[in-house]
């Protein structure tokens, strides 16, 4: 493993440095190189076609910003020493490492029962093993056992470099610039005070100006209708193959990682072998299934697949309120006379949900800023707020996907 | 098909504007959506991690600079009928639309003997037949049998919008700020005399910068050698793979169309069900395989695989003179010791060749300069030009790759 | 006058575009270049440096929006004739031309009682009896007498380009990267109803930002606290040398027509000579004065003037509430002793006030945003408003300027 | 002074960093603030209205520059003592204190004899002495007398900060993007070889990239025709007053330290209360005058600033050949008999010169490359070189400014 510094280009930033053998060796691994291969934002290339970048650019990224913050600190005068220096790098590296295909996509569909945090920390403690306990404090930052909470706050908080660098790169790749949010400007106004992170009084505005560009960001990108509806897709596509091999169907699996999960009947812990084959998965054993179904004998699944190759994708329409029961009705009806489906095979063409998002909730999540005068405040309880307890309220937003049946064909 | 207009967000240009049915017909078809699938600069990301960026993105941004293009032309009185417009338009979104997996690094080595611009052209053909005959003048623009020739020459020639859009759209997503041109100032300055593409007097500064920019990106980009590297070490598994399943090794394939171009012991025309298969074919069908063999018995294919996969890469080594005879033999010698691979599965691993660049070729490339009284000179003839007969000679360089013997385990 | 197309380099848009001659004649006459010597942002450099910006450019900046505004709104069907497009674009250009110097810092100092926007609509009239009324459509269009009113709201209304461009330009040369806002893609989501202008509704986000853009931008930059006192010191060497003028002490003055204005001793109409010595007055004239006075044997003026020179500033105090009576008395009691000015001297070196901004205040401005469905509302009224009622009240800040005994010397 | 860091918002570099007590005493130094009154580009804003920025703002750029190229080599292991560091910086930010006003363009007119680095290291004495030889190492390392002479050659060599800045914020400021230089990537390959500054191998295209921008920049915005003819004329204003006040004309000058340069006849050294005049000198006084010489009677003087004032300038011709002398006769007959002026009077406003600029001089400039096997080589020398020989001919313009007989009415 290289001793040296290393610089890597990053359109964001302009460079990152790695200059740590330790950073090397994670980078280097097999575990860490898969994130190469899933993107950051599953199906939004659909709408931005920029959208592309990988998980393991956005994780470069905020290894770099956390390399930023703890300076920043330390030249405040915050006590860090080189090892809780090296420990955060490490963890906001790997805060991902669990992410299985298409990022948030496919989360609870393909392994069921497990958050991808709680899978990252079984692949750190995995690495931890073959380093012989150099992760240790990594693993007690990532989990908040570590005595001091503002490192865990910078990994995983409501104002940490997670969300600073995919704000920014997301806003970067998509084009959408009002997303953009003055990252080195917060970074500039962190501190700590008791232990915790906190922003000094002059950055509300930078903070105020962060809080709606997120909120910008998921109406817009995030949960754009377009992609919320590509995702539904593979979403059923993966259930009608399990769907299929459960009930005997023959069903070429390119790849025999993603075999093992599609015929995996009830939840079952990841691991050993299955954490093993978890770690080789990404967008490609997915998209190579896809691509293959696309000619399968079955009408459903083919059609699903074929539909996202070709980028003919289901209507969406995502609302203040539900849709009229009337209305779906009316809609199935039609397609039952269409396109030859049966009631139960409609159900993957024709459905709905809703959606939320948070501007901001004071209860869980907390931006603490900190007056001149050593007193500490909420964001949303300072003078003339902008983010107010109104906000606090998730806003829900109701999708309905389905077939035009002029795009099934 | 939408009749109205659409608007794309574009990181490079702000907005993308699609306002014509057949522009909208073209870009949803599957064979457009295919580059979706496509990397445009192929491994490039193994050392720029955000250009990651797709075939279909930069032919989207070709297309744009082309409208700009026309639109600046017209404004200068250059006669360009509605149907010569949107031709043009058509041209430039299916000039790269034969480009197969992984784009250059591939050419020659999964479909032999065909270079992608010809297939490029059968596909349009393929598409003016769905379309009844209303490609005919955009295939005119683009085989140059058109009677005007600046719009084949924006298509393609030295100062095309598609290399302006790459270089562009290059630098941009690998952050190699160095490669940014004056794409703007350049079509400003375009202007048509004889039906030829030229360039107005007071451009001249910014072609020469277009043309250094050009010769940095290909030596510190397209040319960087551990990108070059894992090129090959692609090539090469492919090599392997071929060769295995001509001796009848036991070989899955992920992909049926795939299998199709594996299996083809001879360069056999690109009809019919053949072509059909290549318009099926991408990234996805490529690295799915990739992945598998990474397992596969042969040791061979499963090392050139793996090492792909982990990013565990050959050693390069890229110079001003072939290696010396004598170090090539010593190192080959130590490997055959400690590798157990034989003389013939050792070239897959230990390998040289040559590539080369040229700044500007005067003879076949030419840039014109219109000066203000009416004469017409190539930029390499102007008064202190910068681009001199002395670059235009190709600079050539030399590769050698070779295994590290640690990275094959 | 040219007739031909001209472009200008604009680090922010690009290229700007003047292609009729009547264009070309109000930026070529001398009223609009004497836009080139006032600076856009008055004293906001001493904080952030790059900000030394000019109106005229400013205005070019806001005429080249206009210019994609009206592009936009053609596209999408909204009758504008070319005389309408014409004069809408000179009244953009022109809105600002009734700037004196230093723009709003000296407002109502230099000249009081007069609103720069009524010396515009002036300065306007004199350039339509010169061109013998050419511009009486865009006067109409200015003073929003004329029949389509989303024409004068373009121009000036909540969501017109003069913002979009101040707050592009302003957080451009300032750095302050947050203060950016989507103007293109506000621009693109702008329509007409019922001759209104409105926002379509997807463009809520954009907006929301784009307000909040504002908000950010009046508290960080425009009411900076220590630009807030140099203007402040600014406006009392003024009011010194005209205080010094009516009681008879000698006072050189650079500029002649600097002179006619302090030496009026009561507000006057502008017109006629005055009116053609505004026209000639800038930046230049006022700091000429300053350098000057900074060596006057008046200990107030060249206190004041030497403090400005050396950027020695006053402290300042911005905060929500007024400060103790008795802090300011302990501090005036203290610079008596210390700098020996008389009590009335004192008053120019410490004093108080208040400012404040409003982030959107339903009432008087409006920002409509129109449905799918036809309705239209209010930014303030739609569901989930970021933008709300408790938002229309002014913030109100109370500022302190208070000497530094050691800045003085 | 402030003992504190100070964070001071650059929008080219993002944001600049003060933390060291004397580097906060010069800037706050009236010496230095008089740089803000000292526009970097004279009037290069009368074609690229963006570029206004001070002399102050490129200082404190290159001494951010200053302080990235001091860290990166302190990386790499170059011995550079805090001390050094200090001085450097401080010789940096010192480099230009002795421009006079509007930068180059007045350099020998005003203040004849005396080049303005002779008067940079007068200044910077003067600050010495104020801060009890705390300056001593930063003049030797100014001056080149200091024993790491790569110290210097990062204040004042061929690829110094100072023209990094400069370069990179003139383009930005002119929004010519085609000047953009890779600034960070040169200065990650910068390296210390025996004392020297050199670059290293990786960086040859960098550096190339670097000389075609700076050669770009020259042609294109520097020795721009309508900036270069508005320079001329400022230049023939002062001729023309010096000339009146020598021959006894009453002429009014707004500001008593340029009074004295003015009445200045023969160049004298500059020292004691020249130098002290000198120090208070700044643009303002120069457009003062300019504004109120503009109604004065002698008509040359009264043409010329009037011109300048409202952009009514010069005819200016730029080409490789003079002016044949036959045009210019008949130009000159033809305005002898429209203008009333005299054949000597006419000498202000019909005239010839020349100007040129090197793209890269081996013999006096030197950019070493410190090669891998640690080979040192020019970059004119080294393989396939862009940079060569022909090059380093000075490129000699000729120009030819007369007036238009409409824009002197």
């Amino acid at each position: 493993m290289a001793e040296r510094r290393k610089i890597i280009n990053d359109p964001v930033y302009g460079f990152i440095t790695i200059d740590h053998p330790l950073v090397f060796k994670v980078i280097s691994h097999p575990y860490y190189q898969r994130l190469r291969r899933i993107q950051q934002m599953a199906f939004a290339h659909l709408v931005y076609p920029g959208a592309v970048h990988s998980r393991l650019h956005h994780s470069l990224g905020a290894y770099h910003l956390m390399c930023n913050a703890l300076q920043e600190l330390k030249s405040k005068g915050v006590a860090i020493t080189p090892e809780e220096e090296l420990s955060a790098k490490i963890a906001i590296l790997l805060h991902d490492i669990g992410h299985g295909p298409f990022s948030h996509a496919l989360e609870h569909t393909l392994i069921e029962g497990v958050h991808h945090e709680s899978i990252s920390l079984q692949i750190m403690q995995l690495l931890n093993k073959e380093n012989e306990g150099a992760l240790d404090m990594a693993i007690q930052i990532f989990n908040n056992t570590y005595e001091k909470p503002f490192l865990h706050q910078l990994v995983s908080g409501q104002l940490d470099v997670d969300r600073m660098d995919y704000l920014t790169r997301d806003s970067f790749f998509t084009g959408v610039s009002e997303g953009v949010i003055g990252y080195d400007r917060i970074i500039k106004m962190l501190t700590v005070k008791d232990g915790e992170l906190m922003v000094e009084e002059k950055g509300i505005f930078s903070i105020e100006k962060f809080l709606v560009a997120r909120r910008l960001m998921y109406w817009q990108v995030y949960l754009h209708k377009t992609v919320l509806g590509a995702e539904k897709m593979l979403v059923n596509s993966i259930r009608r193959a399990k769907y299929l091999l459960q009930s005997g169907t023959n069903l070429p699996i390119p790849s025999p990682v993603l075999e093992l999960f599609l015929n995996q009947q009830t939840p079952l812990p990841l691991e050993g072998d299955r954490l093993d084959a978890f770690c080789q998965l990404d967008d490609y054993d997915l998209m190579a299934a896809v691509k293959i179904w696309s000619h399968h004998p079955d009408k459903v699944l083919s059609t699903l697949c074929r539909m996202l190759i070709n980028r003919k994708l289901l209507k969406v329409k995502l609302q203040a309120e539900p849709m009229e029961p009337a209305s779906v009705a009316a809609i199935r009806q039609n397609l039952l006379q269409q396109t030859g489906f049966s009631e139960a095979e409609l159900d993957y063409f024709v459905f709905s949900g809703e959606t939320s998002n948070t501007t901001y909730d004071p209860r869980e999540e907390r931006i603490r800023i900190l007056f001149k005068n050593g007193t500490v405040r909420d964001i949303s309880e300072v003078d003339n707020a902008l983010i107010q307890h109104n906000l606090s309220r998730p806003i829900k937003k109701y999708y309905f996907c389905y077939l035009d049946p002029g795009s099934a064909t």
